[in-house]
């Protein structure tokens, strides 16, 4: 997902565009797109939040052999993210240099915003989906039949209810609580949303003192959602979207969760707080208009000790935790800080 | 001071004109301006670490009855600082709106910045100097035939060298340092000040691990330097000038250091942190070209205790702390936070 979907509306507030291509991958085929191996390219940018979920749920899912994931550069041109990570800026399965040529192959006349996550048809070259809440989602249920043994159930059926519930909190107030602050188009707006994002905040970290996980005792869909923003914040929200009430790593429950999920293979292993860093502080010249990419914060601090585990709780419930990451799709700088 | 002075040079480094109006005021009157009562009028701005330390000179000797003082507001046009707090727009005593007016009266052809603090002759309108580094040490060995009784010594004869020589390290590294940050051209310069800036800030927090003071066992210029740069570090330099390795609250020596100060009678009650916020975020559309003001961070911890007494230190040496500020100069919300 990116900005580029979104402009202060007359009173200053930040809206973000929601209309995505509504077509869903399914295990009966339904939209004409059945779970199937070796079909479909997930298409991320490790800097984008939206996308991250994607990639997480495909670690904890185990569904890296089937679905395989082309990553977007940090840095994307103006009409849309590009691929210039590969070698001659061409994604080596889809053979193109932009996202956009996937969403022009299937809709000629394409004129919403080229998001990532996306999911691309190999055989066609064509988009099938960027609606990111319904991709993560699609993972945990209808690919289960090519889940890894031991993976985990991150929407089971009896927590369904709460999960939405949580989740939809944490997409108004905090997923995309920050981009209103950082987007706002006057002082009321932003201060708006600033007062919401860290009432919610608080009232995260209160639930979190008492419990290891947001829902039951597993992590699940709705952890995934609040760790991407959360991992993003002293980096990039708390400077560049002025959330800066307090850096995450003041607030004591919050900051021991997020460290807990980083130090969960599956999180950890997604993040690249360098790509993160540069996307943000190169692609919004209206709020950054230097391009300069801020040195701190210093990270050293994601592998200290968050003693959650003494607070019980089962990560994958009665599963397993993934293996490290295949060998192309490791972060270098990941693990680093962890031995120094 | 203002940035107004300053553009980044061909390598991308911030350069700060350095031209002050050498004009002293002595007791001799050697250069046509002796010291007197009630002839001079100190002009500051809140917002201005710079004339910051004047303010807080002026309180710890008790010159306020003998040279008053001009507020200016905290975002002025792009010629010059205003008296726009005051009623009318109009300093009561100078009797003029903008500061430039003073420059004026006697250099017509005044070319260089407008710049807080500066010291105007009553009678005359015109200004006499702006080079604050002699302001300060001149207020503190020139006036003292008007110090307050118990006053302290903040430029002690036998500490002169030592009191140069961390002022000057402080000068370049952090007072300057942030600026060199904030504005700097290009990565490479952002980068070589932030390394600068972060490694004399270690540098001060272990030499302040040891001793309460910069210098000696009491309060000097150099602490007042100091000082007026790390009150406004998280509530603007980390964010705006992306001084962010870390916050100053995050630096313990450091940070009880400065609410050490802060708590003293003197400083703190020269600190008014809205106006500090609405100047740089305001003025310097180049980084921040919305003008939006981050509403963090939370202010409340500048009260918290110390526990610096504990290293012994006797904070005015032989003297006594200033009385409360005259009635006419006091920040509405200093010591709000600390009752609350």
């Amino acid at each position: 997902m990116d900005s580029e979907q979104a402009e202060p509306t007359k009173d200053g507030e930040f809206s973000r565009d929601m209309r995505y291509i509504p077509t869903r991958i399914t295990a009966d085929g339904r939209d004409g797109y059945p779970v199937e191996a070796d079909r479909y390219r997930l298409v991320i940018a490790r800097a984008c939040p939206w996308a991250n979920r994607a990639a997480i749920v495909r670690r904890l899912l185990g569904l890296e052999p089937v679905l395989s994931m082309g990553i977007c550069g940090p840095v994307h041109d103006e009409r849309s993210w590009t691929f210039d990570l590969d070698p001659g800026g061409v994604d080596p399965v889809l053979r193109i240099p932009r996202l956009r040529d996937a969403y022009l192959a299937r809709f000629p006349d394409y004129s919403l915003g080229i998001t990532v996550p996306a999911i691309v048809d190999i055989p066609t070259g064509q988009v099938v989906t960027n609606d990111f809440p319904s991709i993560t989602l699609d993972l945990g249920t209808e690919w289960s039949q090519f889940h890894r043994d031991g993976a985990p159930d991150l929407y089971p059926e009896d927590r369904r209810d709460e999960i939405d519930e949580v989740a939809e909190r944490v997409f108004v107030d905090v997923n995309n609580g920050v981009y209103q602050c950082g987007f706002a188009g006057s002082q009321d707006a932003y201060e708006r949303a600033y007062d919401q994002l860290f009432a919610r905040l608080d009232w995260l970290e209160e639930r979190l003192t008492r419990q290891r996980y947001l829902v039951g005792d597993s992590i699940t869909e709705a952890d995934v959602r609040l760790f991407t923003t959360l991992v993003r914040f002293d980096a990039v929200y708390h400077g560049h979207f002025k959330c800066n009430r307090s850096k995450l790593s003041e607030m004591p429950a919050l900051w021991a969760y997020t460290r807990d999920l980083f130090q969960t293979p599956g999180f950890g292993d997604t993040i690249d707080f360098a790509q993160i860093k540069e996307h943000y502080y190169v692609v919004h010249t209206s709020i950054n208009p230097t391009q300069i990419v801020p040195k701190g914060p210093d990270l050293a601090n994601w592998w200290t000790p968050h003693h959650r585990d003494g607070m019980g709780g089962r990560p994958f419930g009665d599963g397993t935790p993934p293996g490290p990451p295949p060998a192309d799709e490791r972060v270098p700088s990941y693990g680093e800080s962890a031995v120094s």
